[in-house]
C-alpha cells in the first residue's frame, strides 16, 4: 500500500542437545566448529576471519565452493545463491538491508528456569548459528549442511520481549509492552507478543526454511514456540532491484519511507542515548498482522479504490499529480478539484496517515502473506519509540480511515531489536551483562 | 530425495458473479474482454492472436509494457517478471515445463446442481482466465490487473476427479479413484481427493497468489474449496537453471526421472488410445503429502542417512560410484564392499524403489512444504496409469524401506489432468461433450 507524504510513513494496510558434535563427521561441505569458537573465548572470530570482516552493508560472495557453474544463456545472470550479507556491524542485518523476497518471523516463550546464565548460553549458541548460517557456512550441529551453503542473502535478526529482559535482570523501556488497544483491533491471540523473536529473511525459501529449523532445534531446550508468520515480496530478479513491493490489494506499498542514508534516520530508527544502554544501536519493531478483505475490496470500482488510498493503483503516483507522475511525487494535500473539493478525500488513507510532525515517522518493511485462505500484510516498522511514532499514526487510522472497511489488524507484537555485534561479541552482550 | 536407477523413478520421501464487467473501467493496464471472447464463440482466440500462438514450450516475453527498466549492475539480469509460458499445446503447461520456484495445488468440490451445462460455463470462464493470466493480460473481471502483469512463467494446470467426470456424463478410467490403501499411510483427511484441481505455478509468489485468488473467486458459484497446498523449490536464479532441487532432508530430489525428450516418454506419461477419448493427451497425477520427521532424521549420522537412501547427500551420486561422481551416474545394485556385503543396503530406498520393469516409471515433480511447524514433500508424479506405475513402486516402499522411519504419507489425491487445448478451444472440451 502506498505511503502518504514525504514527511510521514504510515502503516499501510494495513535444543541445543545436538550441538556437541555429531557421530558421523563424514565427508561433507565446509563447516566450522562451534566448540572451537566457544573454547577460544572469541565467538565469531573464526567466521569473521574466514569470510573477511564486513566493513559495509554490501554483498559478499560466500567462500570457495559455493558458486555453481553458470549455464550459458543470454538472460541468466550468475546464480545468486552464494550471495551473503554480513551479520556484523553497528546494527543487526535484516533491517535496512535490501528487502528480501521471503520473510519469516518466529516468536518464542522462554522456558521456566531459564536464568541469566542460561540466557548467555542461548545467545552464545544463537550467535554462532547466525554467524555461520548467514555466511553460508553450516554450523557444526547442522545435519543438512548443503541446505546452508547457498544462503541467498540470508539474514537473522534477533529481538526480545519484556519477559526476556526481566530474566536478564535488565530494565525494559516503557514501550516494550503490548501496544495500547485500538478500537478496531480484532486480535485473535495467535500472533501476539513473545519473549524472543527470530526474524529470518532470504531471497530463497530453501535456506530460509533450513535456517529456521536449525535455529529452532538449537533453541528448543531454552524456549517453546509461540507463533510463526511467513511472508513474501516479489521474487528476486522478477523486477529491477529497488522496485517498491506491491501488496495483495494491488497497491504499491512502502513508497514513503525514510531513507537509511538521509540525515535524521538515526534519530528515527536507532535507539540512542535516550534508551537503555543495552539497546543502543538497536531499534523497536512493531509487527502487525493485517488481514485484507479482498472479496469486498474487489466489489468497489477502481476509482473508489484509488480515492480510498489517495494514490493510483497503476504506479502509486498521488492523485494530485498527473497520471504520468511517478510514485515518489509528493502528495499535495491542499489540491482541490474543479468543484472546489479536495482531490485527496478527507478520510483517505494517505491523508489520515500523514503527520505534520517529522518525528512521527517510522521505517516500514511490509511483506505479503497468503495462507489458509487468508490474505494480508505483515506490517512491520522500526523506530526509536513506538508510543511516539507508530501509535499516533495508528490512532488516527484507527479512528477514521476509508481503508478500514477492508483491513483488520488481527495480530500485534512489539520487540526490542538488539544492537549489532562484532566478531568476538555475542548478540545481546550488553543485555546479558544486566543492561 | 534422490531417485534410484535409470530404469525407474521412485516416489521419494517420499463465482463467476464478478465476471460481467466492473463498474469502473478506469485507467489501467492491458486487459482483454472475456465477454468479447465468449460472444465470438472463439474463446481464447483473442489472446492467442495477441500474444502469438505458441508453437513450442519455449519462453515468450509478455506483450508491450511489462518489461521494467533494468537497473545497471554487473550481476543483475533482465527482470524475468514478464516471462510467460504458452498455455496452449497438445498438453497442458505446468507438467513438463521447467519446474517453477513456487507451486500451489487447490482442490475443490462441485456444488450441488452443477450439471453439464454449468460445467461448460465453468470451463469457459476458467479457460479465459488461464489464457489471460498466463499471458500476463488481466482478465476483464480482474480488479487488481497490475498483479497479473508480471506472470513470471505462471502456469495453470487443470485436473478433474471422478465426481466431475460423472457430472459431465463421461466415463472415468478405473484408476481415477482413491489409491489402494497402503499399510503405512496415515491420511489425515485434510489433503485428499476432490472434484477439480487447479495447479498454479510461477517463479514469483505474488502473481501466483493473485492468480489463485482470481480463479477462486471466479469459480466460487460452481465449487467450494476443499484444500490447498503450497510448495517451493529453490528460488529462480539462486542456482544454475536445470539444477535438481533439494528437499528439506538435504537430499537432491528428482535425479532419476524420464526426460520428456526421450523415446517412450509419451507412453509413460501421456494418455493415448488406451484411455478414454476425453483424456487423450492428458495424464494421471498422483499427489502425496509426505511429512518428514526431521528431528529424528537429524539424530542419525551422515553415513547412516546416506545408507538409508543409497546416495551421497553432497551431490546425489550413488554410493557405488566414487565420491567425485555426479548425481546422474547409474547405480550399480550388484556392487559389493570388501566384506562382500552389498554397497547399497538391501532395504535402502533406492533399491526398494527400483524396478526392473521399464514400464513401471513415473515422471516426478516434487516440491517442499514447510508450514505450521511441519516440513515435508509435496510428492507429485505423472503417468498413464497410477495403478500400473505409481502403485507397484509405492507398494514396495510401503512394505520395506529404510526411509520409512522418517517419512509418513498424510495426504493422497489422484486427478485426471486434462489434455492440452488450442486457441478457440475450451479446456476439457472433449470431456464436456460427454467424453
Amino acid at each position: 500500500m502506498p505511503g502518504t507524504s514525504p514527511s510521514t510513513a504510515p502503516p499501510s494496510t494495513g535444543a541445543h542437545d545436538a550441538a556437541a558434535g555429531e557421530a558421523s563427521a563424514a565427508p561433507g561441505p565446509r563447516r566450522f566448529g562451534r566448540r572451537a569458537l566457544l573454547t577460544s573465548g572469541a565467538v565469531g572470530a573464526g567466521v569473521g576471519a574466514a569470510i573477511g570482516i564486513a566493513t559495509a552493508l554490501g554483498v559478499q560472495r560466500a567462500p570457495e565452493g559455493s558458486g555453481a557453474a553458470v549455464t550459458a544463456g543470454s538472460r541468466e545472470a550468475e546464480p545468486f545463491g552464494g550471495d551473503t550479507l554480513p551479520c556484523h556491524g553497528p546494527h543487526q542485518a535484516g533491517i535496512v538491508t535490501a528487502p528480501a523476497a521471503h520473510v519469516r518471523y518466529v516468536a518464542y516463550a522462554l522456558r521456566e528456569g531459564v536464568d541469566r546464565a542460561a540466557l548467555t548460553r542461548l545467545f552464545r549458541i544463537l550467535t554462532g548459528d547466525v554467524e555461520g548460517l548467514t555466511a553460508g557456512v553450516a554450523p557444526l550441529a547442522d545435519s543438512e549442511p548443503e541446505l546452508a551453503e547457498r544462503p541467498s542473502k540470508l539474514t537473522v535478526t534477533v529481538g526480545v520481549g519484556p519477559g526476556l529482559v526481566a530474566r536478564a535482570g535488565a530494565t525494559a523501556p516503557g514501550w516494550l509492552a503490548p501496544l495500547p488497544a485500538f478500537e478496531r483491533d480484532r486480535l485473535d491471540g495467535a500472533h501476539d507478543g513473545g519473549d524472543l523473536l527470530i526474524l529470518i529473511q532470504a531471497d530463497d525459501p530453501l535456506p530460509l526454511a533450513h535456517a529456521a529449523r536449525m535455529i529452532d532445534r538449537e533453541l528448543r531446550s531454552f524456549v517453546t514456540p509461540l507463533w510463526s508468520q511467513q511472508g513474501f515480496r516479489q521474487a528476486r530478479g522478477s523486477e529491477a532491484d529497488g522496485t517498491t513491493m506491491r501488496n495483495l490489494m494491488g497497491q504499491i506499498d512502502g513508497t514513503v519511507n525514510p531513507d537509511p542514508s538521509e540525515s535524521g534516520f538515526e534519530e528515527l530508527v536507532w535507539i540512542g542515548e535516550d534508551g537503555p544502554a543495552w539497546l543502543r544501536g538497536g531499534s523497536a519493531l512493531v509487527l502487525r498482522r493485517i488481514r485484507m478483505e479482498l472479496d469486498t475490496w474487489d466489489q468497489i470500482g477502481r476509482v473508489a479504490r484509488e480515492q480510498t488510498i489517495g494514490r493510483r493503483l497503476s504506479n502509486g503516483s498521488p492523485l494530485t499529480a498527473p497520471p504520468e507522475a511517478e510514485e515518489h511525487t509528493p502528495i499535495d494535500f491542499e489540491a482541490k478539484d474543479a468543484k472546489g473539493l479536495p482531490v485527496i478525500p478527507s478520510f483517505a488513507h494517505a491523508r489520515r496517515a500523514h503527520s505534520e510532525d517529522p518525528s512521527e515517522r517510522i521505517f516500514r518493511r511490509g511483506a505479503n502473506y497468503d495462507e489458509g485462505g487468508e490474505s494480508g500484510l505483515l506490517f512491520a516498522c522500526y523506530q526509536r519509540n513506538p508510543l511516539r511514532q507508530f501509535v499516533p499514526i495508528q490512532r488516527r487510522l484507527d479512528e477514521l480511515d476509508l481503508l478500514n472497511e477492508w483491513v483488520t489488524h488481527t495480530g500485534s507484537a512489539v520487540f526490542a531489536i538488539l544492537p549489532g555485534f562484532e566478531p568476538g561479541e555475542l548478540i545481546g552482550a550488553a543485555l546479558l551483562e544486566g543492561g
